[in-house]
């Protein structure tokens, strides 16, 4: 399976960098956990939500675009969904589960973007307490 | 790990069930992906929702109660927030991401409960376009 990148996956992580940067402007989200004192509400999960229900069909041709590696919650929502390609700003930061969407056929592109890698390291340092609730881990 | 349910268990079954009465009487939900218009909101996401941001200390000391097979996304939640132990009511009218739970680490506690597959059975026939859309299918 190709894992290629596209000036359309430029694009599209293009779009959840801005969506990135308007939720760590509000406190926290789209990623909107602190928003909405929400325990579910990463990036992944609030696209899927903003995009309302939807037929199977439709998740059958869409593409996930994030910055970040997908954690546990929002790789099992993609798999519900059966949608077919991942495109991933970086998974330096974190690496989620993208073993398993590669298991079960997904195509996952890592673009190793800078700005997603600058954006969340910075998010990292500057609110650890955050951080650490977003991946289900105590502060260390 | 031991996989036999005790008394609390049936208890905590019980009100899932409870809860999914609700849900059916209200439209849909707890599982509240109608009444919400919502594309995550399985009974498990809401749960969590429910339960709100805590600290990572009290999901490792939790159990989650589901009268459902969980499917990939509401696994994939259990596994982000590492919850030691999941009750379910029941396996037979879907089997969900049981597999990955214990690959995992986590204690799954198979009930065999002959409400829970009542009461799903009843929902899948009554309403297969929701059923199917609850699990990412077209209508078959």
């Amino acid at each position: 399976m190709a894992t290629n990148p596209g000036h359309e996956d430029e694009l599209g992580v293009n779009l959840s960098i801005e969506e990135a940067r308007i939720s760590l402007k509000e406190g926290c989200g789209h990623n909107q956990r602190i928003q909405k004192s929400s325990a579910t509400l990463h990036g992944e999960i609030s696209a899927l939500e903003a995009a309302g229900r939807v037929s199977a069909a439709l998740y059958r041709n869409s593409t996930m675009y994030t910055t970040l590696s997908p954690c546990g919650m929002c790789t099992g929502a993609i798999l519900l969904y059966r949608i077919p390609r991942v495109v991933i700003g970086e998974n330096v930061n974190f690496m989620g589960g993208e073993d398993l969407l590669k298991q079960n056929g997904v195509e996952v592109v890592v673009l190793d973007n800078q700005d997603c890698k600058d954006m969340m390291s910075k998010f990292i340092q500057e609110r650890p307490e955050d951080w650490y609730e977003d991946i289900g881990e105590e502060r260390v």
